[in-house]
């Protein structure tokens, strides 16, 4: 059976995000929230644009979702997210009460696995969707800002 | 040698940003950012009015501060704040590097400090300034929200 709204089809809408991060000069992460196979809140990290670490993609997509939603919590909703979420982010989802998780590349230094972040316990989380695409385009961005220094 | 500017005069401006959350039944936390001896930002929770999550107090603070610095690192700075920061809220004083956090009381079931969420290493945190009146204004919160259901 063909499934034209799986984790893929979400994720390229998340890297398309991460790419408009990357024409900006921010570290391209890119997200999504999906609700009834519906994209309802994208966002990329605007960290450098607003001059303000609370602006990464994740917080802003639950802050719009929310917004879509007219309520605070995102029970039935998926965030899609190119990079795994980091404390504050997870620490987000944990009071979103988020369906689940889907991230596209690891952060092992800091993300929210290896620093044990706690999540709800109703929110699944699952890893690798489009993984190296998402590495590559974090890769080229680091690559291109060591040359320019 | 009298200091005017010591951790309870700056809580106690926490404290006055908890007492407008708990007027619009909001759970009362309060937060402003000093530095060097001014408030240059103030802020309370705001998750219910906004319908959002991410709208505590600390992360409004964190972005007000950043705005009027120019510049996204709160470096030199001190958060004063009437209850222990969450996960989400210590994630982004990660990300700000900021030199210090005062909380007035614990939060030992989500608060960071149980939960492990990591701080900068540059940053300090001490708690229990104005900690009994800080506990007594979310007790007295909860206590007639209960009475209302």
């Amino acid at each position: 059976m063909i499934k034209p709204f799986d984790d893929s089809y979400f994720m390229k809408r998340a890297l398309q995000e991460a790419e408009l991060a990357f024409d900006t000069n921010e570290v391209p992460v890119g997200a999504v929230i999906v609700a009834n196979n519906t994209v309802i809140a994208r966002a990329h990290n605007l960290t450098e644009t607003l001059n303000d670490v609370t602006a990464h993609a994740e917080m802003q997509a639950i802050t719009a979702a929310a917004n879509y939603l007219g309520g605070k919590y995102l029970k039935g909703c998926t965030l899609y997210v190119t990079l795994e979420p980091c404390q504050m982010c997870a620490g987000a989802l944990f009071w979103s009460q988020i369906d689940k998780i889907v991230y596209a590349t690891r952060d092992t230094q800091r993300g929210c696995i290896n620093l044990n972040t706690k999540l709800h316990p109703k929110t699944k989380m699952v890893g690798g969707i489009l993984e190296e695409e998402a590495a590559a385009l974090l890769k080229r961005f680091f690559i291109e800002k060591r040359n320019l220094n």
